[in-house]
């Protein structure tokens, strides 16, 4: 599979990026890293019964996962309520609220080296939780929720003290790469991953994905868009771009 | 599995109900006869990629529709979004919103004999569904979701026209039985099904279950509370009580 997303990455102009070193050996390419991944949705409880959701399946975070332990990392993996069956060998922890992620995003970032915000997180939540079952009222034709913003998770990482070296995703439906440019700027993101979710044939509840990834190099915008793809393989393409990216950065830095 | 049940239900007032032919002869107990059952949770769209839902998990609908199947019955199962496996021959409908399981229940309703609403139908969708991701407003820190009612399923097909013997479920987290009894006269059901949903040890995400089925007979409540057990044991025992109740009801009427 490496094969193949070398062969497809070199048409694209940013596999230039891409050092002979890295092409060659993905396997060691984080070793003694630790990547932090969340995945899924979060879900926002109205009452003991309900709660807002969103269509995430946590497919490409857990792609994500699977890649960075392929490159020799050590994975904490910190996923919403999903379907899908977390990789061998991850450090996973489930969580169901967007605070309740933020808690343990933070709970790591001391030991994070890279990290990546695949999880579609609630961005309000109802700023009351019922204890009880809310009970339909004869007559009540019409309800008001009221909902308070979450915690920004990604920005919060990305402002810290600690902060490790971090990739965000815009899952947008309209505008992608425009929006997720100023979410990488207005946040203080290393990277972020441009996402169409509009397409239905593509995205959150598919196995196949096209994205791109956006990072500023001295203040001008690059970006480097693989082909559509599998998840696990686009996956494996993006976290490539994303070490390559990390390490130049540290180098940068020396 | 009918042997356990049967000597559980022994020891239950109510096993008077059940006829000796009834005991003897489950595979036979709905031959010829059509059950709907609508199941799992509704998904209400805020936009194209959030939506309230529910904790409903869609076992009890399923194990209900095997055990109307093992009774010999045609079985319809109206299924939100779930993550079990449809029994095999039953005629499987996948819907997402309350007015899809609406409009699929009411499309089977003339030859429909008893329809068990067993799915947990939000009671509330967006007024506006928008077509694009809603974003977040820098500074905007709350949101007000208006909501409207969503059409009463049971209720609806219990005062068609084509009316078939109406089973409801209350799943409830306060005053179970109160609510339950309430909803059967209010909805003009012929049995109701009430589940505490407040324990966490069985109910919405469980395998396990404990419910009472109520129902009237010459204006008497009636109530039969089989013990806790595996949710396909516990349908087994709730199909003989339905199916016994509905051929009598059918023998009262002639």
């Amino acid at each position: 599979a490496l094969v193949t997303l070398i062969s497809k990455a070199a048409v694209e102009p940013q596999a230039e990026l891409l050092s002979e070193t890295v092409r060659h050996d993905f396997r060691g390419l984080l070793a003694g890293k630790t990547v932090t991944i969340t995945a899924g949705p979060t879900r926002e409880a109205v009452d003991p019964v309900r709660y807002i959701s969103n269509h995430s399946s946590g497919k490409m975070g857990f792609a994500l996962a699977q890649a960075s332990l392929n490159a020799g990392a050590k994975v904490n993996l910190i996923a919403g309520p999903v379907q899908v069956m977390a990789p061998e060998g991850v450090n996973l922890t489930s969580v169901q609220s967007a605070q309740q992620m933020l808690d343990a995003s933070l709970s790591v970032i001391g030991e994070t080296d890279i990290f990546i915000a695949a999880a579609a997180v609630a961005d309000y939540r109802p700023s009351d939780v019922a204890d009880q079952k809310m009970k339909k009222q004869p007559g009540q034709d019409n309800l008001v929720l009221h909902l308070v913003q979450n915690p920004d998770i990604v920005a919060t990482v990305a402002r810290h003290v600690q902060r490790p070296f971090t990739v965000g995703f815009a899952a947008e439906t309209q505008d992608v790469e425009a929006y997720a440019a100023d979410k990488l700027v207005r946040k203080n993101l290393d990277m972020i991953i441009a996402n169409d979710v509009s397409r239905t044939d593509i995205g959150f509840n598919s196995d196949q994905n096209a994205v791109t990834l956006l990072w500023q190099e001295k203040s001008t915008l690059q970006s480097h868009s693989p082909e559509q793809a599998a998840k696990q393989d686009l996956a494996q393409d993006l976290i490539l771009c994303i070490a390559h990216r990390f390490h130049q950065g540290n180098t940068d830095d020396a």
